[in-house]
């Protein structure tokens, strides 16, 4: 066991603030990492505010690790003292059912174990995440950081780029097809520049004219101010694909009528009741789809490394201090950030 | 032009009654055809009653016909007189897009014409459908009838068949997979024959204690009493594909909750809005598929006559007389039929 720094919220009302931790003691198949980096991502505040009333307090937040190997367990092979490496939103799973066993250990039988606000599968202790100094995990659920890429910019992969990447990559995007982004924040810009990256030709909706200099810059192709029904009319029965990255509720409809017959839907952000009712009309009348994602499994947070430093591709971070942590929150909150903050994790060590 | 013996309805609140309707002469590659028998769909009292508020009266419903060809056009070469041919949804449609490119005339960019109640592409007339003695179609929508085939339970293959068996062949159903068939009316009891003669282990789903025995007999392996919360939670996360024929408003959450990660849940009844809200979360979590499926395209329709002969699967129907299609719209809209009536037409030529 060893005590380290993190920062946790001890309350939904109270802001983060410095908190000693225990990591574990290794374990045969454990990897201990020193944080370099960790992205915040949205859930990190649905969390600490216990926004979803499931958050066991203290919380430490952070699922977008970047860190160099201390330690290994005597049963790890894949990784060695002084790695680069990265560790996303899972720490655990089954690893015997059929999920698993498909490296879709997101998808495991028996429920996943978060990297924070997780219950451990072996000592029932509940999870730290990475807004802290130090990590053990399971070498199972570690990813080695390619040389290529920027250590900083790429701890947003883990999270907000698997969650983009993977369904892009499950749908099998391909060049040629016209593949719509709905939302521009940390998920909705990783994910224009992956369906370009995979020769799709982009279009990013955004509920604000005010917007659309700003989309053109991330690379986008084309971009639909979607509070306006002429341009979405004029977009009818266009899209091969949809990423929908937006995370409150919202009318699904007048997107699902700009898919092709045969379209999909792709919903990572949202986990509502779907209000506006979505008409079955629409998915029926076209054969489109509808369809869910989440994250991606260990395999493929390893492949989407890979792909970006093979396309160098990054993740856009602003970097800031873990003090600065309460009012990056409050910023977030308002959209403000381009496009993902990334907390320099030697501020707490300072 | 023919006249030719027909049942229409004048107006929304009238029964259907005799009706005399004109018949095209041939186009080069038209077929004219006798019709012998006319399966009775829901959407035929939909159109009849008009509650879609789309229907152009006076009205013909009718569009699983079977009959024989009577003569055909300069250039048909796919049909000769004397064979026994099948005219399901459709007659016509642009030919000219992608979807009609790859065969699936359904999802036509223009819309393809109805067998009823469609607007003819050439001479914009108002089309009328199987309710009639004799009709006139373009060759590329007429399929051949397998001699196997008895003629009279092989019409409903023609709408109830083919948009069952087009979902589960497009979503791959396989030996070992499990399907779900939610509703056991025209449309659901070929559900379950599909789905068995595709090898998969196959469950209906019923709202009622009282159908268990007739659903076991319609060779389903298992039933869930859908209002059963017990039996609903027991069948959590253990079905690859539900085929979800039930035609009104129903809480899909609790199906889908039915489902396997990447489980598809398929709509082919319901073009409603749906309500109460779907969960984005039940599909996010799950990586599951809310998918729609509209018929099928020419070349599935005629597939599925040839399965049906080659594995011995046909409709369960009660035949009636045409004088007694207003009483067979009555006992359906009880569910008070098993599972399709169909009329022989020999009625309206007596």
């Amino acid at each position: 066991m060893a005590t380290v720094n993190a920062y946790a919220a001890q309350s939904e009302k109270s802001p983060l603030a410095p908190y000693d931790i225990e990591r574990r003691a290794l374990r045969p198949d454990d990897v201990a990492i020193d944080i370099d980096y960790c992205g915040v991502c949205h859930t990190d505040i649905h969390f600490a505010e216990n926004d979803w009333g499931m958050t066991e307090f203290p919380v430490v937040p952070g699922h977008e690790i970047i860190g160099r190997v201390t330690a290994v367990g005597e049963k790890v092979s894949a990784h060695k003292v002084g790695d680069l490496v990265g560790v996303g939103c899972m720490v655990d799973s089954c690893r015997g059912c059929p999920a698993c066993e498909s490296g879709l250990e997101q998808m495991c039988k028996e429920g996943f174990v978060a990297t924070y606000n997780g219950e451990d599968r072996h000592d029932h202790s509940i999870t730290f995440g990475g807004y802290s100094d130090h990590i053990v995990v399971s070498d199972r659920f570690v990813v080695k950081v390619p040389a290529k890429l920027d250590p900083a910019s790429a701890s947003p992969l883990l999270c907000a780029g698997i969650t983009t990447y993977s369904p892009l990559k499950h749908y099998g995007v391909k060049p040629g097809d016209k593949v719509g982004v709905i939302g521009m924040g940390g998920l909705g810009h990783m994910g224009v520049k992956f369906a370009k990256a995979l020769g799709a030709e982009v279009t990013i909706f955004t509920r604000s004219e005010s917007k659309v200099a700003e989309a053109k810059k991330q690379g986008a192709d084309h971009v639909i101010v979607s509070t306006d029904d002429k341009q979405m009319e004029a977009a009818a029965e266009t899209f091969n694909f949809l990423l929908d990255t937006v995370p409150v509720q919202h009318d699904l409809n007048p997107y699902i009528n700009c898919l092709t017959f045969d379209g999909v839907h792709i919903i990572v952000g949202l986990l509502d009741p779907v209000e506006p009712a979505l008409q079955a009309g629409g998915l029926v009348m076209r054969r489109r789809v509808l369809a869910g994602s989440l994250i991606g499994g260990m395999p493929e947070t390893q492949e989407v490394l890979d792909f970006c430093a093979e396309h160098d591709i990054t993740c856009d971070v602003e970097m800031i201090d873990i003090q600065d942590i309460n009012t990056a929150y409050q910023r977030m909150k308002k959209g403000d950030v381009k496009y993902r903050f990334v907390i320099d994790m030697k501020s707490l060590r300072a």
